[in-house]
């Protein structure tokens, strides 16, 4: 800026360096034409990863996988109201993980507006019903306080999603001192506050009153810091810990302290919940049906059921957890934890539900990163890995489907030193198939194995469940991936992937193995 | 209804019979639990065609080539918000095009939204940007009438985007009398009116008078009897007939009056208006640059150029053209005709802007639909198209990229026997390659050609453009598509389509002419 001769800097450019002394360094994008200046500007600085997605859903559902790992944001970077479209199921997931992510969504510039050109849409009302925040920067010299803001509530607890509108000239027009990137003076996240101690004491003398209680953990409470205090308190009390259905990271396997979760179809979750007296919410709310069902009640817990918040989800929920523990005098305790056990690797038979968790379980690699949106198929999976070598669980929290294979992505870059299992079912990664061009781009290490039952199985159960009569013909056309089946080792190969199809044991521990020996991606498709 | 042994007829029920009495008869669909009881209905009353998109970006974009080339709506049925945001870029494409289109979106039971369960979004607020007309049906008895005004507000001209909410409560339970399915009575829709008198006749002073005139032609006015009454304009005036740049769908080619384009490149676009004393609008608004660039004006005429209207984009072109041809007594005259004129099939040599054009246009079957989305690549198969067999030509009405094979899969369905031909960039193909997977379940007559340049290579023109350095390794490594290259034959086998990639003019022609004789979709990779 004090040189004649230096380049003028520009929003985008003041932008950029905002975002990179945020700790903003990681950048999943689908740019066009009006996002040019900042691409520019990510080359003039440095400094920030650049990750291509094919589609804006492989972008958003990368952050927040990112994030889910981290716990701080990547930048996306979208274009104008129907890239971000293309981005919100994801989005929205990420709303429902906690996720922090900041978006950068470029628009049209803002006297260009007026004259309602074909890509002109309402950005920010496009945004809003997938964003915690919201904001346009009117001018080059707002961008850099405006990022520093989108930031700053990102990385609030919980995490939030954020977006920041940039109209392509309040990037391209040149910034005054006035608009000088931030690098000190940051605002700070609002952080989430620890429960009251009138709260926690009446937690503790519920606990020790002695009835049958359960601690539903929502949140960070299923990461292993949380998960080591609720251990204590567990230990202490006697009470049973259980995850939220749809919790966005658990941290479990070998060393860890084990804990249940509650399961998806309402009459199972209820039979689960009916055996407790007492039901401690810890960054949970009280627990619904994913659905309503004509002949089932939405809540889960039974009426007599006596419900008690530790914390809420805006609250900080690993403290809530240490305060309590203290509270209890359990900081010593020993917590319960899972043993190693895995079976033998199975050597042959069919592939089924039997069979294919205890291969999961035999091979998962120390140290994996577990990204599931297996569905109907992966319902064993989980008891089975409980004991597995020491992991990390990811599942779809938002109910959008087509996350895992763009949240393995996130995840694979945000730990490159780690295996990514990518656990899915043929439905839903036929939403974003886009990702495994990433995956190869990146030269990822993930194994992405899809559960090929050429059906949208779970939609025959749910339109039994809702009363529907179901088995028509229209049914089986809009519930059948069959006619024709997807050959989903030529989309693979299409995409840059190496993939096998599978039909037995020894077939998916061969491709599984090769797979976690070999830098990269590659897939599995399994024949059910 | 009257006897005690039939089953009470439901919300669901009660809606697919209006939108059948309503002539929505073909139902683009990806559904899920909130549905059933929809898809249930439909397997009950029988009549509506069902058809499954991999993903809701097919399904809204199928629907809006439907739209295009019956001008009637087909409905979607999409699973709530999530389900919903990932149609909404070519829902999006479908208002700029004005494309009637009938959304049915699923949603929670009016009694568990309170409950927040993991797939709650504001579905309303995600549908107002890209919709016209929204409505959330509050009970059962509400659908039919709800259903009927969403068909109507959909079918009035110029067509809108109508989105029905159905919460599954709604769907589910049993509708009384006042609920009953509308057969008659239905609400009509709003036509869009004429021009005044005195409109008329001021363009037709301003016609007779000798200047130099263009009329430029949106909307409607692009189909063949528009065309008819503008060439007879043009003939008795010496006006010159342009289109826009982005137009929904053009009848063209031998024995139809031909047009000139409005080029994308606003220098081109500039130059092509600076010929013309007046500019005309028909059916269309001043003509704009697609994007705001730092140096080149938004407007595209020149600031001198006089601009009249005869109808704006929400009257009525059709009847406006006859009227001015009437008011300037060429109802009679004979206009311009282009005339077939298609060189020999070109026997050899490489692919390139200079070959492609004249393979396309020597084998363009009669009736053709063509569907373009060739970006940078197809900016030479207008001109050389102009004079080939006659055909409809439809264009990316709202600049969200991957419209074109979604379009594709729509027409079809709308035209069962016409070819189809989908001319797609690797690029935009990329965003909704899914729709393969419906060309070959419904086994459409769509011949898809992938122009594999293997970058978003207009992405290097609009750096330079917006006076971005360009050139660095962050931009190469967002517009580049290669490393991995997509094999575009692999991707399109595993979605179950025949496909060939090509490198010469003799293996383009020979697949070409191997998809035109073969019932079914099939697909070519162009390796530029």
């Amino acid at each position: 800026m004090a040189s004649g001769t230096e380049r003028e800097m520009n929003g985008a450019e003041s932008l950029v360096r905002t975002l990179l002394a945020s700790g903003v360094d990681t950048c999943f994008a689908n740019p066009g034409t009006s996002e040019m200046h900042f691409v520019d500007a990510l080359d003039r600085v440095g400094g920030m990863r650049p990750v291509l997605g094919l589609f804006e859903g492989v972008v958003t559902g990368a952050a927040d996988g990112y994030a889910r790992m981290l716990d701080r944001p990547a930048s996306t970077l979208l274009h104008l109201g129907p890239g971000l479209a293309n981005g919100l199921s994801n989005l929205h997931n990420a709303m429902r993980a906690q996720s922090p992510v900041v978006n950068v969504i470029g628009d049209h510039a803002t006297y260009h507006r007026r004259h309602d050109a074909p890509l002109t849409s309402d950005v920010e009302g496009t945004a809003r019903p997938f964003s915690h925040w919201v904001r346009t920067s009117l001018n080059a010299d707002a961008v850099a306080t405006d990022a520093a803001a989108a930031v700053a509530a990102a990385r609030s607890t919980p995490g939030r999603v954020a977006s920041l509108i940039l109209p392509a000239d309040a990037a391209w027009n040149p910034i005054s001192a006035a608009g000088r990137p931030l690098s000190e003076g940051l605002p700070a996240p609002t952080l989430a506050p620890a429960p009251s101690e009138e709260t926690v004491s009446a937690v503790a003398a519920l606990l020790g009153a002695g009835a049958s209680t359960a601690l539903l953990l929502g949140g960070r409470s299923t990461r292993a810091q949380s998960l080591e205090w609720a251990g204590r308190i567990a230990a202490a009390t006697g009470a049973t810990l259980i995850t939220q259905t749809h919790a966005a990271r658990i941290t479990r396997g070998a060393g860890r302290v084990p804990v249940q979760r509650l399961p998806y179809p309402v009459d199972q979750a209820r039979a689960m919940l009916s055996r407790f007296d007492n039901l401690v919410l810890v960054g949970a709310k009280a627990p619904v049906a994913f659905f309503a069902y004509p002949d089932r009640p939405s809540e889960l817990a039974a009426p007599g059921m006596n419900i008690q918040v530790l914390s809420d989800p805006t609250q900080d929920a690993e403290a809530a957890l240490e305060l309590l523990a203290d509270r209890l005098g359990a900081t010593d305790a020993e917590p319960p934890r899972a043993e190693l056990s895995v079976p033998d690797v199975p050597t042959g038979g069919p592939l089924d539900a039997g069979s294919l968790g205890p291969v999961l379980a035999s091979m998962l690699p120390e140290g994996a990163i577990v990204v599931d949106e297996s569905i109907t198929t992966g319902r064993s999976f989980w008891p089975s890995t409980i004991t597995a070598a020491p992991h990390d669980w990811l599942l779809g929290t938002g109910g959008a489907i087509g996350y895992a294979m763009p949240n393995a992505v996130g995840a694979a870059i945000a730990c490159p030193d780690r295996q990514v299992v990518c656990l899915e079912s043929d439905g839903s990664g036929l939403y974003q198939p886009q990702a495994l061009w990433t995956m190869a781009r990146e030269n990822l290490d993930i194994v992405t194995v899809i559960f090929s039952n050429r059906r949208y199985a779970i939609l025959d159960g749910e339109m039994r469940n809702v009363g529907g009569a179901g088995g028509g013909a229209v049914a089986d056309q809009l519930f059948g991936l069959d006619r024709p089946a997807v050959d989903w080792v030529s989309v693979a190969r299409g995409f840059g992937v190496d993939g096998v199809a599978v039909d037995d044991v020894t077939g998916f521990t061969k491709a599984l193995r090769h797979g976690f020996n070999t830098p990269g991606p590659s897939l599995v498709e399994v024949l059910l």
